[in-house]
Formats: C-alpha cells, structure tokens, sequence
C-alpha cells in the first residue's frame, strides 16, 4: 500500500470540491474567494462548516495565483488520492459476496482521459481500476476535476509489473477481456459475465503486446463511420456498461 | 463529403458582413457595437433578424478586443462548417433504404463535449446531428479538433426552432427517445430499432422542458456508484452503441 501523497496538492471548482468533501476526503484548508453570494456557494459554505473544515476568505487575487484554471472561487488543499492495494479489493469484495469488475489501463497518459474514465468507472459500479507505475498518468487535480470527484471515491491500484497483476486477477478468478481492433469478436456477443477486469489501452498504442497475451477473451467495438477509433473514455464507458448491462439482465 | 471550410474565423465591417449574408455564408454569431445608429447599421440588423443569424449587442471594447482593424461597429463570426438540411438529409436516408439515425443535442455548450459526440457519432454511423441556433456550441477550431476530424464528414443541422425539427422528425416516422434521469426505463430495455432520434441535453440543465415533452420515450443509464451523472459524451457513446447494437443483432 502506497503512502499518502503530499499535502500541497489542491483541487478546484465548487461541484469537485462538494463531492470531496462529502466522500469524506481529509482537507488541510479551504480558500474561498470574498463576497461571493450564489445558493450552490452557500450550500458549500454550509457543508464545510459541518464538516469543521479550516476555512480562510481570501481576495480573488490570491486563487488567481494558485491556478490560471477557472476555480469558481474555491481551491481545496488536500492530498492527493491514497493508492490501494488489488489484492485486499478483490479478497473484500468476494467476501461481501459481489463478483470482482476491475479495469485495468495500460499506457493511458491523458490526464482528462483517465479522469473522465474514471468518472465512467464510478458510474458503472467499478470496484478499483489498476494503473502500471511507469507510463502512466499521473494524478493532478486536473484529473481530481474531469472525474468529477469519483477519484475521491474509487480505488486506484498501482502496480509496479501490469503481468504479474493481470496474471494475479486470472489466478483469482476473473476473466481477463482486453478491448482492441485487432478481433472480430464483437463486444456484446461476448459472454462478460462473472468476475471481470476489462483491460484497455491507449488511443495510440493499444494494449502492450505482453500484456494482450494475457488476455482470455480479446472484444472490438463495431465502428460504423470512418473515423479510425472512438475516444478511450468513450470506448471505456461503452464497455463497462455493457457488463452493467449483461449483469443486470441476468440478476 | 467534406463539410470544412478553409477561411479565417471572423470577417468585420458593414459592408463585408452584408455582402458574406447575401451570400448565404453560415455564420456562428454577430457582434454589433451597442448604440450604433445609421441607416446602414440598421439595414445590416434588419438583413440579420431575417436570416436568423444569432447576435449580440457589445460594447466597442469588445469589438476592438477582436480586432485592431477598422471594424465599424461589426464583427461577423464565420462557421467552420457548412450547415446541412435536416429534411434532405431524412428524405436521403429513406431513398437510401436505411432508417435515419438522428441525434438532438439540447444546450451543449461546452465545445470538448461537442467534438467528443461528434466524433462518437461518426463512429456510430450517425446520418446527422441536430442544434438549436440559440445556445449551443459555437463550432470552432477546437471543436473540429476535438472531433478528430468527423466534423467534415458529419452531417451538422441547425434549427431556429427545435420543438419544430422535433415534430417534423416524428412526422417523418422516426422514434423521438430522450435521455433523462427522471424515468425508470432503462435504454438496454427500450426498443431502440426503426427510424430514431435520440435526445441529450447537457449535463447541468438536461433537455428543456418543452422538448422532452415532445419525446416518445424517455430513457435512463442506470449509474451503479454516488456520482450524479456520467459525462454527457460517454453517455451519448452508450446510447448511440446500444441503437448500434441492438440494429446489428435484429439485422
């Protein structure tokens, strides 16, 4: 298990920072600009209040010289997210009777790519996405913000060997099905049902070749147009809820 | 079919943005000087109300924030597409033998989203997309990158009255299916086959009120985590793939 990461990270924007604060997220302080006076910024106000959160009023001026991005008056300083290890996830969720749905993302580098996955993932009921510690993304409050809050919310996995992890989640029981265009095995004829981890890589690059050796079941999405590919994040929602839906119709 | 037009982004000056309506150019928006009175100026105005032509009233800060040149009190934004005819487009798709596959965005504003469910769009085999005139996207430069080219491959309608191009789609025997929270029918139950235009509207606002009471059917993605709402283009993705899928297998 990772350490928590350094306190000096911050994230920004008054819907991200309500949907930390109400997952509970630890807070250092909160910055909010003077003077503002809006009924979604009052609920905010509000909310940090309950939650006995160091509060400071500050003139726009000094969120300006935090971040260029628009801030919506609020900046949180907070840690960043605290990695969690795949092996206690999937021993827990067994135990709570559930079937493990992993994601697994290989070589994805856009930081508003995996925070939109990410936000995706939440929605479909993910259990942890699994990231390798080299090549990967690494964690901004940009990412904090295109997900929406779900990154305060859902367990991220690092890994320092994708294989050996891939290969764990196999020994664990899970069907491993990566997405990529080079099958013809359309994704929703395929059987995505049971413990799961859905394996998907970059735009460019696709899955590594080692890694796409592990997979049990390769899936493509059927494109209809010219464009060459979909979006990962658009493909990565696709996907997962196509197993949201082969699970429910089957429940 | 390439829709893309190489020209600058803007043209300024009375007569030039006369003569560019005259000539049917498609346009984004014009900016007037505030206060401006002349019997050209006034023609220019009249010529603009009568062409539908969204426009605003600035101060000449604004006007001159733009340009340096000598505007006169005008600047005309020139779209980076050529709009097309939703009725040619429905009349062609019939004529082709195919069901017309529509998509009616409500109030998306926010140009990454746009290109993203353009580009999704393309890749569904979508026969065209359907904005309002009035707060939408303007399509810009980034837009058309964002869509990673599909913007000069789909076709793009625009309409000074949705409630009307909604009606005369369902007059055309298509389906109207809304995407909204506030219903239980899942999209993965809904018969989704035959003629069809689906609804989205952005994330904050959803669809008007009046145009989802325009709709046959409303339709919900089931979210399985404490995140409010998916990202309205990863939605749009999951919609559009299940008319995709559901076509395919009944094909």
């Amino acid at each position: 298990m990772d350490t928590l990461k350094n306190s000096k990270d911050y994230i920004f924007g008054i819907h991200p920072v309500l949907e930390a604060i109400k997952a509970g997220r630890d807070m250092n302080k909160i910055l909010l600009r003077k003077g503002v006076k809006s009924e979604v910024f009052t609920s905010l106000q509000k909310l940090i209040r309950q939650n006995n959160i160091p509060f400071q009023y500050v003139p726009i001026e000094k969120l300006n010289r935090i971040t260029r991005a628009n801030h919506q008056g609020v900046i949180a300083f907070l840690s960043l997210i605290e990695y969690k290890n795949i092996e206690e996830i999937i021993q827990r969720t067994y135990e709570e009777g559930r079937e493990p749905f992993i994601l697994v993302l290989d070589q994805i580098t856009d930081v508003r790519n995996f925070g939109a996955i990410v936000r995706t993932a939440e929605c479909a009921g993910i259990d942890a996405i699994v990231i390798p510690q080299k090549g990967s993304v690494s964690i901004s409050a940009d990412a904090v913000k295109t997900s929406a809050g779900a990154l305060s919310r859902l367990a991220i996995c690092r890994t320092s060997n994708l294989i050996a992890t891939a290969q764990y989640l196999r020994n664990s029981g899970l069907k491993l099905v990566a997405a990529t265009e080079h099958t013809n095995n359309f994704y929703y004829t395929a059987n995505l049902l049971g413990p799961i981890a859905l394996i998907m890589g970059s735009e460019q690059t696709g899955i590594s070749k080692p890694l796409l050796k592990e997979a049990d079941d390769l899936v493509v999405i059927p494109l209809q147009g010219e464009i060459e590919s979909l979006n990962v994040s658009v493909a990565a929602g696709i996907l997962c809820f196509e197993v949201v839906r082969q699970r429910v119709l089957t429940a």
